[in-house]
């Protein structure tokens, strides 16, 4: 039998690492970058699209896809994977992220969480019973334990209530899973997720708690919401430190790419983010030499191609001003091509970070990226400043 | 030197004809549906969308065109399917329609219009010089004379006023165009556009004069814009029996796919609307027993295609649930589906038309698709009264 986790190549100057990850849906090459399809598409792209820039697991949102079109009419369909023709592998989240996010009244208790729909009002519990049974209709190949993300800033007692709550659920998460076992006659695996807020010690029993777990793979949660950016890779480091170096690890919700770059030396595996696709709608595409705002009045002539090297449809086939034009006009081509193009380049980052740690170069490709990125970033920076 | 337009086949029991329209970026078959690029662009589909469609030929809007991104940017990029990567023939209107229903302001001399921005409230001029000139600029394959399209209901005598206008606009563009030449060393064409609003006799003076100027194609204008549908083909059917049959006749703006039919069995080779890809940004999708809202509940757990036999992406990839999912979650992926699908069967609808009438057998089709067709729509009809 085939290990889920394939640890490959080690980097000496850093914890950055490679791997396999392996699901019923495909092998995936870590560390990768996972583009979010919140209610089960990725904005703007098909799956066709999907494969097209690389993208090797796609994310879905249990929240939404539990409120609409429901769990009944996807596990009619045979899980997500069927039903939105994405036949490559899933990672849902637990949906307590959303609960605290978008609904508005949530009541929070030992047994689960009671929220409001943030689309008709209607009241719903989400226990850690019920959102495994969901996530096991979806069809995820990996699921997560239904947690609290407390609000940063958050008191050192209540984080550490939380903290506690969610090593509870994580518990009753994987016995739940444990006694119903996958829906579908193919392996899904379930994550555990750190949780303590910002507080070193919190993350470490936390941490501890959920080894005593066994998970298959750990998630670091909570971060990426507010608090300074030294303090999230401290933390960040903490518990990588401590993680099995025979799992993954996946750092929720981050983020840009340079803080990407930043996860990976630290150890981290796995990462998903709107950034790409969100920013992509607004007009805001990535380059090497850091982000562009394809709206600006420069590139209204610039007949150039957003960046020359890009195997991407949109920089194969259209200019800046092309798309530009687009997003002035308001069409829906240009955020597909923004996307496209933004989900291409965060698929080839990791991609440049995989072949360099393999080659053994991770630490001076690393400085190298951020030279040519950052110089850029500085550069616009004194522009507005 | 191939003629621009070969007729290839007559119907023995109507005036259905098929022919094929030479133009520097490819041959087209006719009958033809041209779907509708306004801002050089068909609403969120990419070239390569529309290659998989099976479109022939796009329009382009001449007054948002000229208005954004400017005709110089599109001039500089080497017209406008350089600019937008459609390497296919173009079709341009004069942008006097959008004139009339989009600018505010707007003042109507014999030496062209004054207009408003509907974008910024800027002034501007359309002249028969000036549209030419940006038809020339734009790359179009088939350029339109500037003409006035005069509201329905409109009087005998305003009708008659804006026919002769129109038909001296016509003149002007001809003459201009054959001092100016085409722009980019290829064949541009210009086409008459045939006013009189619901007057026969107007349509007639129209349509002589404009055969004096000898166009090498015609459209008719001014219909579809609140007529009865039994004068629109009664219009339509005057015109086409004085048109010349060497010579393509496109029928501006209509329509429903059950109108295109009618109007092929009337001698129309060319006609555009947005109505397949606007309706299907609304959820409408056209299938061979009539169009169905994919938004009704009835969709919810209907895990088929749209149309089973249809080899669009759409239908060979989704189910009508999860397609119905994306429109009620407002993901944009639920427009694209539905307008790929959508043109797709406005061509395939167009190439059944052309194959039947190449066999000889318009007649029994054309019943054979009304009764499978209208049975659907009659069926409704009555469900809903």
């Amino acid at each position: 039998m085939t290990r889920f986790f394939e640890l490959q190549a080690c980097d000496e100057s850093s914890e950055a690492r490679t791997g396999l990850l392996h699901t019923a849906h495909g092998a995936i090459q870590t560390p990768v970058f996972m583009p979010v399809g919140t209610q089960g598409t990725v904005k703007t792209l098909s799956p066709h699209d999907l494969s097209a820039c690389g993208s090797q697991i796609i994310l879905g949102n249990t929240y939404h896809l539990y409120l609409r079109p429901g769990t009944a009419v996807i596990e009619k369909a045979g899980g997500l994977q069927c039903f939105s023709s994405w036949n490559r592998p899933i990672l849902t989240d637990s949906g307590g992220y959303q609960v605290y996010s978008l609904s508005g009244l949530r009541t929070i208790t030992e047994r689960g969480v009671v929220f409001r729909s943030h689309i008709d009002g209607s009241t719903h519990e989400f226990t850690p019973e019920s959102t495994t049974d969901i996530q096991l209709s979806l069809g995820s190949d990996i699921m997560m334990v239904l947690d609290e993300c407390p609000p940063y800033p958050s008191s050192v007692e209540y984080a550490a209530e939380s903290a506690n709550r969610t090593t509870a659920w994580a518990q009753r998460c994987r016995d739940h899973f444990a006694e119903t076992g996958p829906k579908y006659g193919y392996d899904q695996h379930m994550f555990g997720i750190v949780q303590g807020s910002v507080y070193p010690e919190l993350r470490h029993q936390s941490l501890e708690a959920l080894l005593e777990l066994d998970f298959p793979g750990y998630a670091i949660g909570g971060l990426s919401i507010g608090e300074p950016k030294p303090v999230l890779f401290e933390l960040v480091e903490t518990c990588t430190a401590m993680l099995p170096m025979a799992k993954p690890r996946y750092l929720m919700g981050m983020g840009k790419p340079e803080d990407i770059v930043e996860g990976i030396s630290l150890g981290v595996d796995m990462f998903d983010c709107v950034l790409p696709t969100r920013n992509a709608r607004k007009g805001q595409l990535f380059t090497w030499t850091g982000p562009i705002n394809l709206r600006n009045a420069k590139y209204k002539g610039d007949f150039q191609p957003v960046d020359a090297e890009c195997p991407c449809y949109a920089c194969q086939q259209f200019s800046r001003a092309y798309i530009r034009h687009l997003f002035h006009a308001q069409e829906i081509l240009a955020m597909r091509l923004a996307s496209l193009h933004n989900l291409t380049f965060y698929h080839a980052l990791v991609a440049a970070c995989r072949a360099s740690i393999a080659d053994g170069n991770f630490k001076q490709w690393r400085r190298s990226f951020l030279e040519k990125y950052e110089i850029k970033q500085r550069k616009q920076h004194a522009v507005l400043t």
